[in-house]
């Protein structure tokens, strides 16, 4: 039967980070994109180097299906990990994509980028795990975030927590 | 080896026309769609109704990857043969997205967003290759167009132009 | 009394057309940027040079307002004669946005951006006058288009219609 | 003289908070608004209520441009004071926008939509001044921000920090 229910679709999970490379980082994201691979799931990423391709090396070696949410027109400029590259030409928007097009998001280290995305999973109302990550303080006087994060305090854990908080 | 050179990836085919149900057009989407599964090569589409549906259930029964690039922010608003759902929240401008992440782009029949479409493959130089769609004429004065378009009889020609104007 | 009535706001228009220099599309273009600025319109287009910049030019002679929807992220690229320089950042896809905002188009000649606006234009119901543009006819069993669009014969014409179509 | 030097073109400024009613931050906003006009810099916001509408009614009641970057398609949904509404129909993207179209940013207090923005600004490397806003730590071993933030005390200095920021 071809069709495939909501339910049965792989997970899709967006690991963002920096792109520049970082020992720590990126051996956390080898480890996060090789389970994300092996539980069936679909990377989702920036498409680019550091910690998105790190994640999708690993993933690629594990059988995974690796998609790249590039910020350029050309499909060239994905890292050779990425199978389904996706040029979007929108520029750093495209940062906005990677968090909607996800169920749930794994933010590693980072940098401004990493930030800017963090925000919109809280936005957006995107399950939402910290690894060595941002972080970041509401002022005084803000309503209570409208979904809880998580941290991990390892990469493994980090993927525990995101089929958990998709699955539920 | 894990790694994907760029020559080596799935062909990336969008397959764009009108979301309400037509007999003749959604016959043709189903052509389509199983030829470039059979190809090995990836279906985008807007992945709703008509002919998007069309093409992704006969892509889906040939074991090909499926996705949907969504105008709304709700995976479930995708047709059940759309393996990947990508719901972006950008609305109709979405249709930007369709024809710039694919490599190559069919049109058949079609409303107004797939005018819209098309003009968009012909602005970003896409190959664009039109079974039964919309008829367009430059005004007087006007550049030439930068990319050949190409005019297929039947379904089976389509993905045939298509696929020898991505490998060329 | 500060606030602004959504029917006492100045009317936003639309301008699309060639990037390129035209010597009759741009004489066009300068007829139509005059006349939305003595309406007390506001002139929206794309910033950059061709018809958009000789309608922003002649608007702004006239002391009207003209905004510039650009592609890049810098409002440097914009014309002189643009007062407000919207750099977006998305590429091509900020014809979309140009066609959005708008409460008319006008399309005076053109190249393949245009016929994607005029696609947009339809698709999303936004009132349209053709000068000397796109000659675009749709596929058998098509619905008729949902919006009807007005053919101009004059510049001034197409300005006369525009207004009409917002205001009724 | 019609032309518009870029250094003579008016300065936007964003001013970026939360959409729900809050006494201390609205009356920020009106102080912001209010010299943002007066300054006769251009006010750039997300057009809805909260510090949008703020900020936007006291510099509309000073004689001053107003621009709401709306989510949806419609620009009823602006806020009265809002004399150019853009509905984009990119719904939350549109935050990236807001940054991008703006040379300087204000974040005042702020909930979850304001840190993408904070994100997007340190991102794009636009000037920033926070107001009582989020407080955001970067993880350790990630670069210096490229671009350096200011916390105002008051209101009035926020715009001054704003416009240094642009004009130096």
């Amino acid at each position: 039967m071809p069709s495939v229910e909501n339910s049965q679709r792989p997970a899709r999970i967006g690991v963002i980070g920096s792109g520049r490379a970082h020992p720590l980082w990126d051996r956390w994201a080898a480890v996060i994109g090789r389970r994300i691979a092996e539980e069936g799931a679909i990377l989702i990423c920036g498409g680019l180097s550091g910690v998105m391709a790190a994640a999708a090396r690993a993933a690629r070696e594990a059988g995974g299906l690796t998609v790249g949410i590039l910020p350029g027109t050309e499909a060239q400029s994905a890292d050779p990990a990425i199978v389904l590259p996706l040029p979007t030409g929108l520029g750093e928007a495209r940062n906005v994509l990677v968090v909607q097009v996800s169920e749930a998001i794994i933010a590693i280290g980072g940098g401004a980028g990493t930030l800017s995305e963090i925000g919109f999973a809280l936005k957006l109302l995107k399950p939402l795990v910290l690894l060595g990550s941002w972080s970041v303080h509401p002022p005084e006087g803000a309503d209570p975030p409208a979904i809880s994060t998580r941290t991990a305090r390892t990469p493994e854990e980090a993927v525990d927590f995101a089929l958990h908080l998709i699955r539920r």
